[in-house]
């Protein structure tokens, strides 16, 4: 039995981890769920470290920066951080952040949020237990919530989930 | 009986430290405080670990970054440390910076720095004694300072704290 | 027999692995290639790690960071991470990055991605095999993909490889 | 028989350490001085490693960044690496930096130079003898080289030294 | 014997290691050079690192970041690489890095990364075998390649080497 964790903040406007939790749950099996939650997504790196401990496979870190530049710097920050961690345990963390101003509005930001965090759990999933299904989308211009941008050649366009 | 961290710096224009310990001691027992002071927030880094070595299990790091772009740096790099000794101790370190310019005039400031230092020091709290009331949390917004920005859903607005 | 990784990512347009895959097998011999794909560039320098434990000699880790600003920072977060990789194996990391914004269009954006991983193939394979070549070219202005700029002494003009 | 550790540059356009190194005389004893001299900031932090090694107890770095946006990111990374020796080592490195544009003129520099390199002099001092009196200023908004700021609350002005 | 190792790039437009290794022998004795060549600067800290695996006392690395921002970037993911190196095998690297919009033309860069690299050569000397001479010039305000600035004191102009 694979341990997924799911790092996510107090500070975040949208829960993408339950977004995650029940993507992972229509994905597939054979994995459980540990949860931690920060303040901010500078707490995130040690929080996926202690996930880490506590025997996880691999984590999806959730976080919202903020719009001002000091929350651009924090987003710097706390990617570095995930950077390390990974590094250090030399397992994934599938980083899942939505900037505020990615979004038009409250409704587009909750959209991209739960699409996000469902492709991306997806690539968690797939990291585990079928790493040649993102082989196999190498150089494909796939990405996680807005529409995937698709190859130069121009193959590969479509999102990795409908729903 | 756990042991609270509290570092700070000589250069901050408020004393956040004594409102954390304020805080901490109205939000509830089975702890000690043990506090340190560095001239300045590059200085907080090797403080905490220091405080950490003293058998700290958190550390709240209060810091005031300045106005200028050579201080934005400088916070910067602080943060970038404070992740760094996080991820050695594999303990939370909760960061209380108040950029100077975040507020008008002094007498906000010092609301901002009593306010984001009190919130901080709950959420410091928590993460030892009852990590699962952040969870309760997740994605609902929260400010330490400023009031809550609330989620995208529409719910959860309001502040951790009130006096 | 050595070992040759080729680290790439879903998030690029083009599939510059396939090329430097390509290029090595005209190149020589002696070597045996692996591979490892991940969602986006921030997730390479782990996979590096992976593939230097899998035993890989030298790793290629090929991505595309996109236009906006967020994604400028992404390739700076993700070359520090290869670079850290590399101080911790003491092997090298080939960088081949293609910005999305290096090119006019498609079909030049294709071209450089061709171009820049069959001409670090040729690096990466030279550094495994003959170091000595590199040091023929040093202070010639060589760059990978667009034409080489040449030494201030007027010499050293032309591209590494012709097809 | 504590060490104290100065090390600076043939880059800077004053010698801070001499009045760092004339301010402890002024200040204390108990302690002996063994100095280290290098081109530039970005050999500072391996410098104060070395004298650290060489059972520096603490280490006052003193540099002087340029005026051009290169010389700032020397800066960070000279800063980034004087952090990264601290936590290495466990012990504090007083950064005595004065920017090249601080400053009006030659005059005003000069005398910046020696005030901020004295008074942080001082703080060395107080961090391995006395470190309750940097802790007796917290939150007072003190600066090393131009006046002190004060707290928010009105109080605290004035400077740490004065000749 | 004492070792000096070189690293270069074959992205650099003038043969910077041929200077400093032509004013090395031109310097003193009592060492020997080897040397190493990467395709770019991003490359020069894993090389630097080798370099002192093969037992060098010290490493002069040579490069020339380009003239686009994301050259300024690699630059300073390179500066960062070449400080953990130092921080890793406690000795120096000399930086020897001309950015090509530091000169007006190719014939005063040719001029420029000739005289930098001499002059940084005498640098790496004097660390090895004379470091009170390095002692002797603190606060003098040395440049290498262009004309010293001289300290703010009014004395010390001049430069270090003179042909």
């Amino acid at each position: 039995m694979k341990i997924i964790g799911i790092a996510d903040t107090t500070f975040a406007r949208y829960d993408m981890g339950r977004s995650a939790e029940d993507e992972l749950g229509r994905t597939g099996t054979g994995f459980r769920i540990i949860k931690y939650t920060v303040p901010g997504i500078k707490d995130l790196p040690v929080a996926s470290l202690i996930l880490f401990k506590r025997n996880a496979d691999v984590v999806i870190a959730c976080g919202m920066p903020g719009k001002k530049p000091v929350d651009k710097i924090s987003a710097q920050i706390a990617s570095t951080g995930l950077m390390e961690v990974q590094l250090k345990v030399e397992k994934h963390i599938i980083e899942v952040f939505v900037h505020e101003d990615e979004a038009e509005n409250d409704t587009e930001l909750s959209w991209l949020c739960d699409m996000r965090a469902r492709e991306h759990a997806v690539n968690a999933y797939n990291i585990l237990f079928f790493p040649e299904k993102l082989g196999e989308n190498r150089g494909k211009g796939l990405r996680q919530g807005f529409e995937d941008v698709g190859s130069t050649m121009g193959d590969g366009k479509g999102s990795t989930i409908r729903h």
